[in-house]
């Protein structure tokens, strides 16, 4: 019978999809932990959010179940990334750091970790989606780095050998596993749908990725499938206003704070970056790599609060009637989507018209779509459809990474 | 620098999917060898199909490029699948047996395999949807075994945790790895589609699969499609005869060389057979566990070919004229679906009428959709769609099985 194992978990971030990660992580731990026969001892030594830490010397486990009140009351110092790395590298087991943020900072740190032997799992998009140089650090750093994916000499603009310059085996080779940690990031795409993992698969197993397109975003995706369903609001008479959808969203918790921050398309803009790049496109930071369209007026860029942008949206609802009105002329309705031509090393973000048969077009509530065009699967795209925000399952996401990445220690 | 890794690779059949995946593993063979910095070494060591067999007693590599001349010429004895695994037990490296044949035989010897250290990636359907103790004793023997899977005591019928009883870590201590083989078979169900993986995160991360629903099989979706197609065909005066539609299948080559075996429902059962078991039911070999509505008239079992049975099955149109006017009638469309309600353990297979807006309403061509209803993503299910059959699709998701395993080998 083999030894039993002990695999040290470090959780940075306690908000919606932090708290639900340390529900499923404390199920999971408690599941391996009876793993027969060879069981798993997952164990919290590191839990931090913005004002608050806790952790000890001796890396003695943090019970699961009393977190919350054991980091509220908490007088620890707060730990910087380098310190972190610090504290988590001299651990006496492999560590898996889970980054629930969306913190720059701790971002730029995932090169400094994966050198240290810590694997990351984490919904942060920065990492991923910012400059190139830190996604490459990070590749570099990473024991399943992709050597020359997106800007490596193969992956040139436009090459045919695009897709396939991102496909390099995970090296699992005991030395290379053993010097550096291994990175995930499926959340950062569709949260705890199957979207980044059927990529690599597509790019490794040698098919010709030549196109994505989809609906990246549950709060446009609800926010299009109310203000224009299919077979209701032809000509622009069935829905209400694009401003009282935008308003009902928010009223329903479906958007950020300052619903600015879903409009203007950028949480969109990074997603299909982080797509871009795993087929093999070096693409730069958006939004000024490629063209985003924003839905917020430009008048309205610049007022002070959320509040007060939604207050005055509905000035500006006659250009969006317009556009559902053009849309329902040509049997058309309109959806909010993101699309990477790989083949022509084109993104695009922003509003686009569909058949109502078409699977984009007959989304539900808040869903993602997302379709791959690839060589094999020819004119209809293998699509991955399903909840794409929320808590739980982006929380998921992470947690099936942690599975992945415990897989792969040895 | 790790040194370099060899592993070798044995692979059984060369029809329509063994030969899609030789060119694939050429491909990735040669991709793997330049893996920096370390590479992995693919050597194909042994070759058969069911006359010919091409394999020697030092393991020395068979070139890929000439495999079928090759093997057209071998005079060599083939093996039976117990001198296989001798053979391959034996060989200084690891081993990946590749079976894309449907053969019972070599199924009902991958216990035998697994233990003996060989992993198995194939899209055979026999061993997982035969008899429920081969199921158990494959997994029983496999390193990514889920000892309590369909039958443990956990996941008795109706039982609320009849889906986390599956949820078993694939243990990857050097020592589990070590000493015996592991089995993936992602193209046993929807061809390349991300579809067992998906389950399997689900159930690993937690999650409770309530029902699992879909058209699994491209011939009937291809079949449906046509003989009542969203939008045509309403009161049944626009598709034409389901007869006329088996008789275009077949011509196109979308059926098999007798169209009984798609239309008796069992390749679909047999799908629903795995689902089923990997989400934690102890469900017994179909058609006799569950109902399975056949199409093939019952008149019509017993002729002796399937020229014979095309010639005559439009005499029985009017039964199926019938079902297709009837759901016109309620404004819907008639698919051919397999389900599994996974908390009252029910399987069904056969006729179903949907809602024009339903994904499964919706699909096009030969396609497959796979919807996966979970309290996690609640009322909107996680959707999977796209090509479930044919050559290339299928032999990539062994491939993707093939890499899987390479991750998992140390």
């Amino acid at each position: 019978m083999p030894p039993p194992r002990q695999v040290f978990v470090a959780v940075v971030g306690t908000g919606g999809v932090g708290r639900c990660f340390l529900a499923q992580l404390s199920a999971l731990a408690s599941r391996l932990s009876q793993n027969a026969p060879s069981p798993i001892y997952l164990s919290l030594i590191f839990l931090s959010r913005s004002s608050k830490a806790l952790y000890n010397p001796t890396y003695r486990s943090l019970p699961l179940s009393t977190w919350e009140s054991d980091l509220d009351g908490s007088s620890q110092q707060v730990l910087t990334p380098t310190q972190i790395a610090e504290y988590l590298a001299s651990a006496p087991s492999r560590v898996v750091l889970v980054d629930n943020t969306s913190d720059q900072a701790l971002a730029d740190a995932y090169p400094l970790f994966l050198r240290r032997g810590i694997s990351i799992v984490t919904p942060n998009k920065k990492a991923f989606s910012g400059s190139l140089d830190l996604w490459r650090a990070i590749y570099a750093a990473a024991a399943n780095g992709r050597e020359t994916a997106a800007g490596g000499s193969g992956a040139s603009a436009g090459g045919g050998s695009s897709t396939s310059a991102g496909s390099t085996m995970a090296p699992s080779g005991p030395a290379a596993a053993g010097s550096t940690g291994f990175v995930f990031h499926e959340s950062t795409v569709g949260a705890g749908l199957p979207v980044l993992s059927t990529l690599a698969d597509l790019v490794d197993t040698g098919d010709r990725v030549r196109r994505i397109e989809g609906v990246f975003s549950g709060t446009l995706s609800f926010l299009f499938n109310g203000f224009m369903p299919v077979g209701g609001g032809t000509g622009g008479s069935g829905g209400s206003s694009f401003s009282a959808e935008v308003k009902k969203a928010k009223e329903l918790g479906y958007t950020e704070p300052d619903p600015r921050d879903d409009l203007n398309g950028l949480d969109v803009a990074r997603k299909v970056t982080i797509l871009a790049r795993l087929a093999g496109l070096p693409v730069a930071a958006p939004p000024a790599a490629f063209p985003v369209q924003s839905l917020v007026p430009a008048e309205l860029e610049g007022v002070a609060s959320g509040d007060e942008f939604l207050a005055r949206l509905g000035e500006f609802d006659g250009a969006m009637d317009k556009v559902r009105k053009d849309a329902a002329q040509k049997g058309k309705v309109v959806r909010y989507v993101g699309s990477v031509d790989v083949e022509n090393n084109e993104l695009k973000v922003g509003l686009e018209t569909f058949d109502p048969s078409h699977p984009i077009a007959a989304l539900k509530g808040s869903d993602n779509v997302i379709a791959f065009y690839t060589e094999r699967y020819g004119a209809n795209p293998l699509i991955v459809q399903g909840a794409g925000a929320g808590g739980e399952v982006t929380a998921m996401g992470v947690t099936g990474d942690l599975i992945k990445v415990l897989r792969l220690l040895h």
